[in-house]
Order: structure tokens, then C-alpha cells, then sequence
């Protein structure tokens, strides 16, 4: 069988209206002609870290690991914050350092940075308003193409977090927020990660970062969700658990805690937005 | 030559602003490194099992007929609607059995289905809310990999059909309705298929379904198209044909009538929509 | 290493939420299954043939020369305008002769075109609607393959143009206008090429087609850029360069005179539009 062609994925504000993209390809290409290149998305919010990190949290893990995903997202072009690449065991990855790997640093075991200082894997002469094209895409061209990540540049020990809202734990309780919300008005919430034991049993496993401590098992039917004004009772496994335009929670396919509209669009309906708080009242589960 | 790689097209209603797409392909190139994937569109209205049933159509016919076509608009998931896979003459599909394929079969001779029941041809641990990712996906690469498609399920007789608006067709008329308007606001019937047979003459073919019976011939000068109050005279060869801002009826690309505005907006300008009544009236043509 | 795949490249105004552009994506790879191709956008304003000669002109010099460049910006599909191909030192191109080409023609010395005559590199029986799909396509497809340029059809000498806006150049100012606005905002106007010579000194090269010259040395901090009632002070040489939320004048990444506001949007919030004239006057650099 013929080697596999290098994964590149590409996740950018750049939107698709305009030849930032294209431009971005073509440079990838006459470096990596046989590069496999995957569009994540371009319509970040202008400027959105928090949600390019989350959105590349979801992703990076269903690709092998020896694919590059760059990531141009990037306020600060031109200023003194650092181009960046980055190995793990799940996957390599280019970006401004400004915290858009936030979600991928904490998951990962391993984190091997260095920043791109070697110009030789630039296109000469860069601009100084888009690294996209001129720093970041022929860097991810090349270590594609196998050029070992420490030659890129220098090792850097830390790397730019985004300050992530917290948890609040009690042991009947766990509040967070909405931290998203998808194409189909679907809200999505950093209570996470959730899964099923059984059909009646949920699990949440608090996270290091979190008021950590064994794992919480909930009992589905009784649980209450609540935000603002409103509440729903149980956690549903799937939309079709309720009737077409009936509200319900429910566990996403990312681990979240979910609020959705079957065949709806919770987010305009229930007027929710990104930041507002959600709580997740329960009753432990009896083994 | 090397042998060409396999081709994937994805056709979803998941917008491209979350990560659901890229999923996917990580998913596949898993399994198939070396894919083509072509992405038709991910724009499908949420849940419009119509619209992409009649994108589908207009599209796989252009396709080598070993592709693979993953179409993924599902409100069903989680139920007990079934995953499938339909093998043609002229394409492969990977889909929920929800109507989507409807097209499919009524223009392919032999439709060859199985349900998707083999779980070793799934993500582990499949979710109830994301099926494109955990089963549809997996399952396409498979199948484009090779994997025969009887392997991946158990034989079914009967798929799920839409629904299609009927055409009311008598020796001089033919009622149908507009099933679909496109990004340039051309507004496109179920009045299908119509092609020239020479500059003057126009033949429509009833189908099977249809009040069948042999091709009715007209003389496109005299047709009139009618819908709402309005009316145009005469079936149009292109958009060029009238002035810049003028209506016209016209054969649209996929031999459907059109009704159009030259470099124009018709659905907004002429207020028309989907669903509404549309009729041409016609002289049979003397042969 | 093997042999890397053709690049074809794909600019239209066809929208994604229609079938159209995958249809001509199968068209392609019935011809060439192991196409590399790359999607530069299809948001380009219906039938915007401004537009779309501006994103092609951005683009294709950053691809490999062997690219084949797809334009299928059309509103004259069915009318006597001609399918053209054009060959040049820095790319290949398939489109109509409406002047999508112009600034590809104004940049490149030696360009040679034919018009796409023979029908044994279309799809039999093309309609007169869609040439994307039954000309453009596969001519681009047998291009990139390997059949020369000269089977595609009859040479033509002249290409049709766009009349472009002209500068007014001055020994203290250059008069142009706003010619394109980007996803972020960001206005682009058409003076340019501008280059940094170092920190402070910024040099303007006039083209043949202006009033020529000796390339034009200008002090960066003693410039003002002035549009409507508005002034700015001024060249900056990126967005970070000022506080979030500050409007500035810079050297954009292809080099033309843009107005921006830093992680802002400059055509909402400063109300600039295309075709609204925009002065550059500055004082000479002592070299």
C-alpha cells in the first residue's frame, strides 16, 4: 500500500469569502504537494479564542496522530506573542501562542513546545499582518513533511492559557455555564465529562483542575437541570427521547451537558447565550 | 498509473461553523488515509429531508460509480430509524433510512440495501446523538476501503420513501410545484425532465409515477408558465437570452423548468417559494 | 517520492448551500480521480466580476505554477462569450473571457490563450446554463492532466478587460479608491504595490498602466490617509501597533494602502465602502 499523504487540518477566523484560505493552501502545497487538507472551519468569531479552543478540543482527537493542525486564530499578529509549534501524543499542532491549544495542553500528557524562530522554514521576507500565509503555513508544510519539530526553533517550557470558567462542585450539585452554541441552536455547557453507566446511571468525572474527587454517579431520571427562569427534569439520551419541539437535557457527543429543541433551536427559544449559568442538581446514584 | 484514490463526498445539514464536518473526516481518514473526500454541502436546511434528497440527485450522477456518498441530515438519531447502505449502477450511499436516498431509487434499476448492524464497523462505543461520527462515517470509509457492502449489515427489502409532490399532467398542461430555489434565487420545479429537441422544440418525458404515457413534444414559443398571478411567455435556451433584470422561464441545468431572473433574484423579486403551484401550458409541437 | 497530484483550484460565485460546485468537483475527477483541489472561495458576489479578478489575484501566485486555476464567475453562460484558457509563468486558468483574468494579464509578460473550441474536452451535450459544469470543468480536468494547452481549441489574441479604477498620482499624494472589503472589515484600497524599506520609510511603485515614474520614497509617520470627512495619521506596519479598538491606516498583506481597526470593523464602524475615494498624501523620504 502506498504511504498515507500527511494530514494538515486547518481552523481560522478568516471566514471563506475572501482568498485568505486559498492563499494558505497554495503556500502548504508547493512545499507538501500531496498534503491531505481538511477545512475544520474558517467562521470562528473574529478573534475568539475561547471558541477556537474549544472547538479544536472537540476535533483534534478523532484525526491520527501524526496529523499538523494549524490553527490561525490570531489577534496579535505582528506583535511580541510567539508562533508556536507543539507535539503530543495525540497530535502536532501550529499556532500563535495565545492560548488556543489551552484544552489540548490540559489534556495532554505530553507537551513538547518550541516557538518558530528558525526563518528558514518561513516564506522569506514575512509580513507583519498575516503569519497565517507568510510563518504558520509554511511551518506546518514542514514538519508535515517530517522536518523534526525541534528544528522549527527554540523549546519554550510555558505556554499561553485562557483563563477557562470554573466548576462549582457540592455533592448534590454542579454549576457551570454555557461555553457554546452549534449550528442547530444546540447549547452546550462545561459541565463535563458525563457518561452512561447504564441507562440510568450518569457519571461525571471531576477533572484535576476541578474540586477533584471520585467520581460523581448520578441518577438520570432525577436530576434537574436549571437556567435563569427555567428547568428540566431527567437527562435524556438522545433528542428523539421527546417529542419534535419539545426542550430537553441531555448528554452531547463530546461528554457535555447538553440543553436542546428536538428538530429546534434551543438557543433562540429559550433565549440562552454563551456565559450565562447553568446548574446540574442530582441525587447520587445507589450502586 | 497509480490507482486513484477513493472518493468520499459528505452532504449534512451541520453547518460548517462547529467542528461536526472535520469530525467526521478525522474519523474517515482513520480508516482511509488516502481518501478524496468532496464536500457537497453542509447547508442543508436542519432536519430538510427534501431539500438534501433533491441536492443528492442533482449530484451523484456526476460522480465516478464507486464513490461513496455519506449523506448525514438525521433528526431520527437515536431512534429506531436505521442506519443503511445502498449500493447502485451509478453510486454508493452511506445514510439514515429516513427518505434521503428517495431520488436514488426511483432513478437507479437495482438498489441494493443492507442495515448498518455490524457494530465492528462502528466507532467503539457509538453515541446517541452523533451517528454521522461513531457509525455513518466509519461505515463509508470501510465500505470505499473495500469492505464488501453485504459486510456490513443484514439485507433490507424496503426503504423509507418520501413523499413527492405529484405532477398533474394533461394534453396541454403540466401542474406542478417549485420543490427548490438556489443561491442565486433561481427558482426550480418538479416539472422534470424537459430537454430540446431541436431550438424550437421542447420534450418532456413523464415518469413512471407520473400519468405516463409517450414524451409530450411543444413548441417552446408558445408555452406559458404560470404561478400565483403572474405568467411568462415562451421557454428560454439560457439566462442571456433577456436583458439584464428581465424574468424568464427557462430548462434549468438538471432539465427541470426554471424560472429565473437574468443576473437577478427571482424568488425575492417575484415573491415565490417552495411549495408554491406552478403550470405550463403548451401546443404540442407538429414533428 | 511519487509523483505529486495536479492542483486544480476552484473560484466561483455558485454559493455552498447548492449542489453545483460538487457537481463540478465529480465532473473533474471522472477525468483526473487524484485531483489535489482546493476551494479558494464561491462567496464571490453573484455575477461580481470585480470581485473575483481581485481574490484570483491575491491567490495565485502563492500556488505552484503548474496550478490549473478553475474561474466560474459567469453571468453571460449561453450568450457568444467564450470559454477561454490562459497559460502563464505563474499559473494556468480555465474561465470565461468576461475579464475575471484582467489582473492575471496586467501582471504576468507572457500570456497565452485559447478559446475552449473543442468539444472533445466538454461533456457531450452541454447545456446552455451551466458551463461550469459541462465545459469549464472537464477542460480544466484534461488541462491538468497533461493535454496541452493548444488542443483545447483556437488561439485568441486579445483578452476582454475590466476597466479598473485609476490613481491619480501626484508628487505629494496617489487618489485611488476602496476596491474590495475582506471578512474581518478590513478595507483594501486599490493603491498599491506599497513595501516597507525599512522601519520608517515606505516606497510606492507605480505601474506601467499609471502615471510612471521613479518609485516614490515616503516618510511613514508624516503620511495621512484621508477618506470622507476622516483622517488618519500615519502608516502603521501591523493591527497590534495600536490599541483594540483604534482605527489606523497600514501596509496590508498584498501590499495595498487598508484601513482597519484593531480586532475591529472598520467598514461598519467608519461606514467605507467600495468605490469611495481614498487620498494617500505624504511627504518625500530623504534617502
Amino acid at each position: 500500500m502506498a504511504k498515507a499523504p500527511p494530514i494538515i487540518t486547518l481552523l481560522t477566523d478568516f471566514g471563506t469569502r475572501d482568498g485568505y484560505v486559498g492563499v494558505m493552501k497554495g503556500v502548504i502545497l508547493g512545499i507538501l504537494p500531496d498534503a491531505q487538507l481538511v477545512d475544520i472551519t474558517h467562521e470562528v468569531n473574529p478573534q475568539d479564542l475561547h471558541q477556537a479552543a474549544l472547538i479544536l478540543s472537540d476535533v483534534y482527537r478523532y484525526f491520527p496522530p501524526s496529523t499538523v493542525h494549524l490553527v490561525v486564530v490570531d489577534p496579535g499578529v505582528g506583535s511580541q506573542r510567539q508562533p508556536i509549534a507543539l507535539e503530543t501524543a495525540r497530535g502536532r499542532f501550529i499556532a500563535p501562542d495565545n492560548g488556543v491549544l489551552t484544552h489540548v495542553c490540559m489534556a495532554e500528557e505530553t507537551c513538547h513546545a518550541v516557538a518558530l524562530t528558525d526563518s528558514a522554514y518561513w516564506l522569506p521576507t514575512p509580513s507583519r499582518t498575516f503569519h497565517g500565509r507568510d510563518i504558520f503555513s509554511p511551518a506546518a508544510a514542514h514538519l508535515a513533511k517530517g522536518v523534526p519539530l525541534d528544528d522549527l526553533g527554540t523549546p519554550i517550557e510555558e505556554l499561553v492559557l485562557l483563563k477557562l470558567p470554573p466548576l462549582s462542585i457540592t455533592p448534590d450539585s454542579i454549576q457551570g455555564e454555557v461555553i457554546r452554541v452549534d449550528h442547530f441552536g444546540n447549547v452546550l455547557t462545561n459541565i463535563l465529562p458525563l457518561h452512561w453507566e447504564d441507562e440510568a446511571t450518569l457519571v461525571f468525572e471531576p477533572s484535576e483542575g476541578d474540586q477533584a474527587g471520585t467520581p460523581l454517579r448520578m441518577a438520570a431520571d432525577s436530576t434537574m437541570v436549571t437556567f435563569g427562569w427555567q428547568n428540566l427534569t431527567g437527562i435524556h439520551h438522545s433528542y428523539s427521547e421527546v417529542e419534535v419541539g419539545q426542550r430537553l437535557a441531555l448528554v452531547g457527543s463530546g461528554g457535555e451537558l447538553e440543553i436542546a429543541i428536538n428538530q429546534g433551536d434551543a438557543q433562540t427559544t429559550l433565549s440562552i447565550n454563551v456565559g450565562d449559568p447553568v446548574t446540574l442538581y442530582f441525587k447520587p446514584a445507589v450502586p
